[in-house]
């Protein structure tokens, strides 16, 4: 790989930089732009994710430059980490909503949703990221996934694969995916390919981490072209956690059983039918399942039917052991140990 | 004052025993359940304040134990800090929905308020506060103010005080009040009363502090029957931290204009004003308002149109100056800095 800049060269992670490497995002201003006259829209609403929070009073200021003067911009001060996770409240109230940085999990006319495509080159980190794939004369086959941000190089990852002998497997998942070769954080269906390895392409170890843990077969190199860094996902530390959230668990008493009320991350059945089989478990509905929300409630452990990153990723912060809906029915002896999955996540709302 | 058990004497507020205090609630289950049966309800949502949540497991189980097997009793874990603060979502999806720990703010059939009146004996420590009130000789007259809680125990307030020479001051208040003689931590129009000096008789420093400051030409009597103490309300330290931040903001060039989205926590008009004639303000929407949430807007300072006490008791606590509506006047210069008054709310929804 040559250098490109002096960005360009070296794992990025750790230096503070990560954040400062060459990303422009397309806001599609345009797109909005036509939607606010075509509806004579008086509020417009904008989510962005967490990450790109800080860009929405800019993108306020280049939407209201456009637009009438009448127009109120209205921002989203809640957390969103999904697709999923819609600012209801907002969308309800505004003429045009805009969700951004998510494809969309629903096809529905209330939103406008903005990928936020990046304009990251994606071949450097693919070219280095050959080295740790299986030899195409080896194994040729190999899965191909990315996240959202990169969906619109994915044809651009195929033919690069393609032309260095390997069979790419591709597949679109289910509902809950918008394109082929998408990945959620809840949701690995494209990665349902024959292949034995996987490669993701994209920013950071959220996205393949889910993906290892749901297929522990498979072998899933990360070529990250945002902190410019190749890994091989790793899930024994997950795996620990998880299995000791369980044992910590297996005694528990008094179970509170998590809703959430997130728009795309409620499953009701699950949840009603933990009640309805276990007298000691309580039904507690919230939105953000925070370690804060949950120190004022005195149950002995949690299950949580909403997402199940916060369960995975977030659980070790929780007072008591939370689990997901496969590991409580492992902790209360409905299933054996060696059942245990990762918690996926399917449908829309 | 004699001594009626180990707790009863002395200041409990550092001890940890003031939780421990003989407090019995009344959560009137059998108005509940009459409900519940009225409405053949299958949903049952019950939401408590940050500090009952952790009764909410047990009233769900005395609940159960009186319906039907088929009723789904369902828990709220979104935070509550007020009447103003109803969960909508369990609201809208349950057959019969319980706030707890607050007196009605609106007359509505969708929720069923049991305020939680205490069984705290409140004249020892009215006995007590007699000596930080002026003689009745000198001044006999005395606003009387408390919490829903003690509501219950309002007119026994009353005679104890007349029946020492006092003339008791009171009044309802303007609508967002049920009762008369009751505080808000937004609103103190029941103390809106010719009387120099005030008697607020209930559990914390909350509402004191907020009466104090909106009433800074009276003299505030604290008589705490929970911590078993008498003391002044002191605002200094307040009011100098409002002045601090005032000055920080006179600076801001980017403001971030808060709308809160809860359901009693709305001043849509106050925002959409700010937004009018400041083309440097910015419409942020939000439930709860918390450091973590504003972090990612990157605003010069914050004026915060919803609850007025996440503003003067959370505002240190946020990383840029967070105004009141009134401050904001004054530090954009439309105000002078004398006009500095405490935010109150009035109004339902």
């Amino acid at each position: 790989m040559s250098q490109q800049s002096e960005y360009s060269e070296g794992d990025l992670r750790n230096t503070g930089m990560s954040l400062k490497h060459d990303r422009e995002w397309d806001y599609e201003l345009e797109r909005i732009v036509d939607e606010i006259d075509d509806r004579d829209a008086a509020k417009v609403g904008l989510q962005f994710p967490e990450g790109l929070k800080r860009r929405g009073p800019k993108v306020a200021d280049d939407l209201r430059e456009r637009v009438r003067d009448d127009v109120t911009i209205m921002l989203s001060g809640q957390p969103c980490y999904g697709a999923c996770d819609l600012d209801t409240y907002l969308m309800k109230r505004t003429d045009v909503f805009v969700h951004f940085g998510h494809s969309p999990m629903k096809d529905t006319d209330k939103v406008i949703y903005v990928p936020l495509f990046s304009n990251v080159d994606v071949t450097p980190i693919m070219e280095e990221a050959l080295e740790t794939l299986a030899d195409p004369d080896d194994d040729p086959e190999v899965g191909l996934v990315t996240t959202a941000q990169h969906m619109n190089l994915y044809e651009e990852m195929r033919e690069f694969l393609e032309e260095r002998g390997y069979d790419v497997d591709s597949r679109r998942g289910d509902e809950r995916l918008t394109h082929e070769g998408q990945v959620l954080g809840c949701n690995y269906a494209s990665a349902d390919v024959p292949a034995n390895q996987i490669l993701y392409v994209g920013g950071g170890k959220f996205h393949p981490l889910g993906l290892a843990m749901e297929h522990p077969d498979k072998h899933v190199v990360i070529a990250d072209p945002v902190n410019n860094v190749v890994t091989v996902a790793d899930t024994e530390k997950f795996m620990k956690q998880r299995y000791g959230a369980i044992h910590r668990a297996m005694d528990a008493e008094k179970w509170g059983v998590i809703f959430c009320t997130k728009i795309g991350q409620g499953r009701w059945e699950q949840a009603q039918d933990i009640l309805d089989e276990n007298d000691d478990a309580y039904l507690i509905t919230m939105d953000e399942v925070t370690p804060d929300r949950l120190r004022n409630f005195d149950m002995d452990a949690f299950v949580n039917t909403g997402c199940p990153r916060i369960t995975t990723d977030d659980g070790p912060q929780f007072h008591k052991p939370m689990l997901t809906p496969g590991e409580y029915e492992i902790a209360v002896g409905h299933e054996p140990l060696d059942s245990l999955e990762f918690d996926t996540f399917h449908g829309t709302w």
